[in-house]
């Protein structure tokens, strides 16, 4: 397979690319020559520059060997690839700075943000705005080289509209329902329906099953907001449209004045339970994601520039 | 000073009665005799129940031997003590069941939930509601010696209209209007006047200067939501009308149908903020806490009958 957009930028066509996309349970390498060709993929382990320095460069070496090897090329190729990769945590500088100093074993090792990443991908290379819309939300926008990040902030401060979100006002609306608050809601029982260990039990006893939970099983509960609203429920329709308010303004701020209608790309598991919901403007600008992140990085100008 | 209500008990007037307030930072004693003389007071430290048990059975007994100290009376009057106590973390059942197992060195323990003993304090041991407004938010209604608890849930869930909650809406609000998502309201600007080390920074820094705070550290923000809302601000008035909203559910939702104005106390270091933006029914039905919880739980019952 060649990617046709990285043949088209005339590099030596004999040179090694590696992409990564590192995350928080996984990190993926893709391989390709100067000539954009698909040689192999790899995989490592986790790697989130902020939360574990050592495994995310040892994750990022295991995935490059086994790329090589998918290849059919040697370990010592590992010293002639030029490397990109898009990691998760290197948007706190302290994580961004130290993996830039890495004494890494390759010919080049260039690091974004792994939204940074997604962008390059979904636009190969191009101007355009991304928003994920995952286990947690955020949006970016890359324009002329110039990446700029909006939202995110973590479950307590901000990710409205992600996963997390949608699970934790799921559980809050069932306990205001269950304290006689607000008017019973179709969420309480889609929550029950969820199959998952501990929401058999009373709703009075989902808060100390959900203490210290990660943000990743309050994502899992996130199907009971978007089932209720089928059902005609209002509390659930008044959440999604929360959310949908909040993607609408966060894609349109991500535009500059001088390019309104900057191609739009989302990722993330959320977003074929959100898309009806989008306003009609949104769900137009919508284009699908050209590549991966793990390909995206290979968009780098930076790796030209040895 | 004589406790009136307690006078009209007419409890053997010899007997020694100990009342404990136990929170997460001290816990309070209050030694009365039978005819609701105070004769002392202790302080003791941490006595949360469901953070550690161990350290709770000290306070409870440092508070104790302080109180007798200071009534003039020796150690060995500790074996005649019949205590009620009110403590944080009973309302876990498993606490409450190790608490009330307790090889105590009284002749009588009773316990009680923090919020049972406010209630009861602030109603004289009568009929009553009480909401607590401070770094959590609860209710409670104690209708002929059943206690009905609603809301709390921890910051996560639940806890609207508390400190911990303003302080966080005031974040989150900044960081939406620092996106560009929201207009600029006055909650940065008065979060900025806060003199909260760490505020002085970009407002971008303040999601991982909150990273791991503890709900009092959001509590401590909470005034900026106030400030902002007496200057006019747009964003300040709906955050307090949304917390005016659930206190006024709360209290109507703590009222049995046949009791519909059950008296009502507030309790927590919030009120004098929100007060004025609660409903006029409300704050006609407010009327002040009689005693505090450590006097509060002097009105058990239980105690009467060993």
């Amino acid at each position: 397979m060649t990617i046709a957009p990285l043949a088209a930028l005339s590099r030596e066509p004999a040179q090694l690319y590696l992409g990564i996309d590192g995350g928080g349970t996984k990190c993926r390498a893709c391989l390709v020559d100067g000539r954009g060709e698909v040689l192999g993929e790899g995989m490592g382990g986790s790697a989130n520059a902020f939360v574990n320095l050592q495994m995310t460069q040892d994750s990022i070496v295991t995935a490059a060997r086994q790329a090589l090897a998918s290849a059919g090329l040697g370990e010592r190729h590992l010293s002639a690839l030029r490397v990109g990769a898009g990691l998760a945590g290197v948007n706190v500088p302290n994580a961004a700075k130290t993996m830039q100093e890495w004494q890494h074993p390759f010919a080049q090792f260039e690091v974004v943000s792994d939204l940074h990443a997604a962008c390059l991908g979904a636009h190969e290379g191009r101007n355009g705005r991304v928003i994920v819309l995952g286990t947690g939300s955020c949006g970016a926008s890359l324009v002329d080289g110039h990446l700029r990040l909006l939202g995110g902030h973590g479950l307590t401060l901000g990710d409205q509209a992600s996963g997390a979100w949608f699970g934790r006002e799921a559980i809050a609306a069932a306990l205001l329902a269950q304290d006689g608050l607000s008017p019973i809601t179709e969420i309480t029982h889609a929550l029950k329906q969820q199959a998952i260990k501990g929401f058999g039990e009373p709703v009075s006893d989902w808060v100390s099953f959900m203490q210290g939970r990660s943000t990743a099983d309050f994502a899992r509960l996130s199907p009971a907001v978007f089932i209720a609203a089928n059902l005609g429920d209002a509390t659930a329709t008044a959440i999604i449209k929360r959310a949908a308010h909040y993607v609408d303004a966060l894609a349109l701020t991500l535009s500059p004045k001088s390019e309104p209608s900057l191609p739009l790309a989302f990722v993330g598991g959320l977003m074929p339970f959100i898309r009806p919901w989008l306003s009609e403007p949104l769900q137009q600008a919508e284009i699908a994601a050209a590549y991966p992140p793990e390909i995206g990085v290979l968009f780098l100008d930076a790796l030209d520039r040895l």
